[in-house]
């Protein structure tokens, strides 16, 4: 007889985009010309650039020839975009990562859901709070995560480490010693960055307590400030404790293109079994290598050319994160993030909640963000505002909340 | 401290295709001039046809303009390619299958792999055997498996059903009940295909016992007799427990795009929980949706001018394997398959092993196919050779099979 994975059942609904969703369609149709601004979601809005559409119409080319077909991609990824991502995002930065330590996907997501494949079932992960919810989420799935407590919005068996206006949203270390500890920066939700010196307090720590960081580096095109790594391979000691997940989503746009790396250093061996060698037979398993058209424009955003044109997209959105933040502060507004993010992080004003703010914001000015409670209880109070948009939307958006 | 999980480390080596590439190689050395022709593998030779190229440039083309350039996907698929789905592959059959109970994916491999995840830990599945690897290796690795034999190739928690001549490569339904049971027709590795009246008589096995079916349909292209059901919910009551699972990389030649579905009917319902409920909740947690590019592809082969290209692209692969049927069979080899499949399943001669007949054949004719016992221990004694050659080489691979 059939039974279910009941773990899944444990799951609260995800209602904080859907609430979003729901509040905004019934304040449309009560005031249908009111043009709303959406600057809730972290999706981005900008074309892909040329060079990368240049580079797909040539695979597309390709692909119908059978002198140029190609059929299935290797399960890690074309040695032409490992071998590229090594050199320019490694190498270039002084981290000692190989091609073959480099696995191709189609998304950050996937491998920061699918990554806790790995670990024994009665794994204490630790995570921030505020976080992106698919971490949590996929080790619920998994069943290594206690009851649901609905009163605090917490799992019993999670370790949560809250990032507050006191230590400058990023996380003190643990007391109580995890075996996973998920980070996340520059951070989503909160946009705060994290400087190599604090970061290596982390490998540090983890190497020290045999603990497995997750480094999700989704945001790293938007680091500006000197003293931030643009990955966990800049601290000493990080191969033998880090797995680093990145994303071309956010610095090449392509959230609707889908590439992704995870990078699973061949130190990572615990006991007998090595993390690489797992990760591959999981690749090999249960995935079928990212489209060859896709790869190929994942390696265009390597070229001079394509370089410029995604600096030249971050900057784009960097503009907006810009004027949203002095805007804000003009404004009288305590914010956050902004400078090595695309993320915004408000505190919201005449002690309203979270979800009170959205409704001020939305009512008062048809702008639409993002609930910082939505993200955890110590999100409560804060409020996420994304770089996202279109400039003239952001401006637009801030003269309205300028006329509140 | 961090713990794998060791369900991993149970699996053994994937040797089959490695084991291959290795024999090939070093038979390459020695006869550098032998110009061997691959019939192993399962991916396809020709080119994208035209109609999806023009789809895949076109969406391209949307990209690079903010005005039709699409971020995000829907986590379960775009609506016009799931409407499509819908209309093509289930009503226009008599099938009742809703568009949302349609789940767009990169890739029946994935959703054969990641399916698992809805099952309760102590599932117990039954295979057919031979049998495509990833059914058993998706469940090793979630710990349902019991201990591997290395003698039998068999795992201990395992419901193995052979597929032999004797029951036309079909198997007989099990006498121990399973929870779950993995279905592939027209099947990998043996190229038979199952009569409506034979899948029925399993429906009615599951709804009776409580079982859940995953119907592998990648091959479903290839169906050429009329009593063969295209879909497993042209069966009464498979609504009530089968999931189908559907690929476009066979009938379109996406192996190296990616592109697939999973249904989920909504009647899906054990105890409290709708497995429609979960799959979806997978999928927005786990999965980014498939890139819109390659959606929009998918949709190009459902217009007439796409229909009509694809039925080119299949009939060239059935041309093949109709050759190789009708030359083996003439040269007084046992061959089963190659009616409703693009696979050749060949039963060696003299009393050679699978990997002896693999053997002679590479040294004799320099053409390499599949070891049956690769597949599993029913396999041993036969051969998989593939259509998806192309035409020239798979009559030169005939001629020199013939001149042995």
């Amino acid at each position: 007889m059939f039974r279910v994975n009941e773990n899944y059942l444990k799951l609260p609904g995800s209602y904080l985009f859907s609430t979003i969703a729901k509040k905004v369609a019934a304040y449309s149709e009560e005031h249908p010309d009111s043009g709303i601004i959406r600057l809730g979601i972290g999706d981005v809005t900008q074309p892909l650039t040329e060079p990368v559409i240049k580079a797909l119409h040539e695979a597309v080319d390709e692909m119908a020839s059978a002198e140029t077909f190609h059929g299935y991609a290797p399960d890690l990824g074309y040695a032409f975009l490992r071998d590229t991502i090594a050199k320019e995002d490694f190498a270039a930065r002084g981290c000692d990562i190989k091609a073959d330590e480099i696995f191709v996907s189609d998304g950050a997501k996937c491998d920061s859901g699918n990554i806790q494949e790995l670990f024994a079932p009665d794994t204490k992960i630790a995570v921030c709070d505020p976080v992106y919810p698919v971490y949590v989420d996929s080790n619920v799935m998994a069943g290594r995560t206690g009851d649901y407590d609905p009163e605090t919005g917490r799992w019993s068996s999670v370790i949560y480490m809250p990032c507050t206006e006191s230590n400058g949203f990023v996380a003190d270390l643990p007391e109580e010693i995890p075996d996973v500890i998920y980070l996340c920066f520059p951070n989503n939700p909160t946009g705060a960055a994290i400087t190599k010196t604090r970061l290596q307090e982390w490998v540090d720590f983890a190497v020290k307590n045999g603990c497995l960081i997750i480094y999700d580096a989704a945001y790293e095109a938007y680091i500006s400030e000197e003293d931030v790594p643009h990955s966990i391979y800049e601290c000493e000691g990080a191969k033998n404790c880090a797995i680093e997940i990145r994303s071309f989503s956010k610095n090449a746009g392509f959230t609707g293109v889908r590439l992704g790396y995870t990078v699973v250093p061949k130190e990572l061996v615990f006991g007998n079994a090595s993390l690489h060698d797992m990760w591959a037979r999981r690749h090999g398993t249960k995935y079928n290598g990212a489209p060859y058209i896709i790869q190929k424009a994942g390696v265009a955003c390597y070229t001079e050319e394509g370089k410029a044109s995604i600096r030249g997209l971050v900057s784009y959105y960097m503009k907006n994160a810009k004027t949203i933040y002095d805007g804000l502060k003009d404004m009288g507004y305590t914010v956050y993030g902004g400078v090595n993010s695309p993320y915004i992080w408000l505190k919201t004003t005449d002690g309203m909640s979270s979800w009170e703010f959205f409704d001020y914001l939305l009512s008062r000015a048809g702008v639409v963000g993002t609930p910082g409670s939505g993200f955890g209880p110590s999100g409560e109070g804060y409020f996420r505002i994304t770089a996202f948009g279109s400039y003239e939307n952001t401006l637009k958006a801030l003269d309205r909340i300028r006329s509140i």
